[in-house]
């Protein structure tokens, strides 16, 4: 497989992911987290899923298209593992649908950043909050099944489960 | 449509008109010229689709993922409005396939660019030899079916047609 043919798989999975944690959380109140703006792509894609949701972006510098840019009170702006923390008294337990994708091209540094926020990102979502994550993730929550056509290890959806106290 | 829909199906349409205009010059004689190796993901494509074939690069700074650098006989280093008058002497009338996908961004400095490189990309193309572009190009020869899915306007196939003489 090229690295054209790989990359358009990893797009078509990246918006299968996000359409199918959009859907999982249809029914929650909540806002999205989009965990860097990059060039704007998948914030505009969210945009168009979750119409009427609040979308908060952490981006250390933003550089996305113009038409792209979220309003300023929903920018987190700075490194992600100052924002997150920060973020926390606002979003706590808020978040219903939450995306990660560092998309750096260096899987090493991905999963490392990944296991980094992990734990910073896990205390913003609601029980039943969808995190659609490119890097793998640990102890995050419960590993969902993918959308048809994604294969395992490309992208990955994980849901927020109910904690329960022990009997 | 969102900015990811759109990416999406720009790449979708790029691959399904390399992968036609290859076919289409599968029985003539000749290399291939990729106009701009960027991060070499298409320059991958066309090595796959077009094995065996010498694949020349235009570039003006290599950036590419190190597994997508051409070897260095076959690269053409510096301004294209330079690098393509100076190959005239190597490949006159000998390129099958060409590919133009300036991915700027910018529309308008895409078509600017596309008008001032024509005239020095139609005089390497062999009678028969297709040319793959984002950019839409006039004069350039004749404006081939677009494959099946792809919207007219997205890409472009063109053919450069025999030259006759006059009766």
């Amino acid at each position: 497989m090229s690295r054209l043919d790989s990359f358009i798989r990893r797009l078509e999975a990246q918006r299968a992911c996000l359409g199918s944690g959009a859907a999982l959380v249809c029914d929650l109140d909540g806002p999205v987290l989009e965990l860097g703006l990059g060039n704007g792509r998948t914030y505009d894609h969210l945009r168009e899923l979750c119409p009427g949701r609040e979308i908060y972006v952490c981006e250390r510098h933003v550089a996305a298209h113009p038409d792209c840019v979220p309003p300023a009170q929903f920018l987190l702006l700075g490194d992600m593992r100052d924002t997150l923390r920060t973020a926390r008294k606002e979003l706590e337990g808020r978040v219903v649908l939450a995306h990660f994708d560092p998309a750096t091209g260096d899987i090493a540094a991905s999963r490392a950043l990944a296991r980094e926020l992990a734990p910073l990102i896990l205390p913003l979502l609601c029980p039943g909050a969808v995190l659609v994550s490119e890097p793998a993730l640990v102890a995050i929550g419960l590993a969902l099944p993918l959308p048809a056509g994604v294969a395992v290890g490309r992208y990955n959806l994980y849901q927020r489960v109910n904690r329960q106290s022990p009997p």
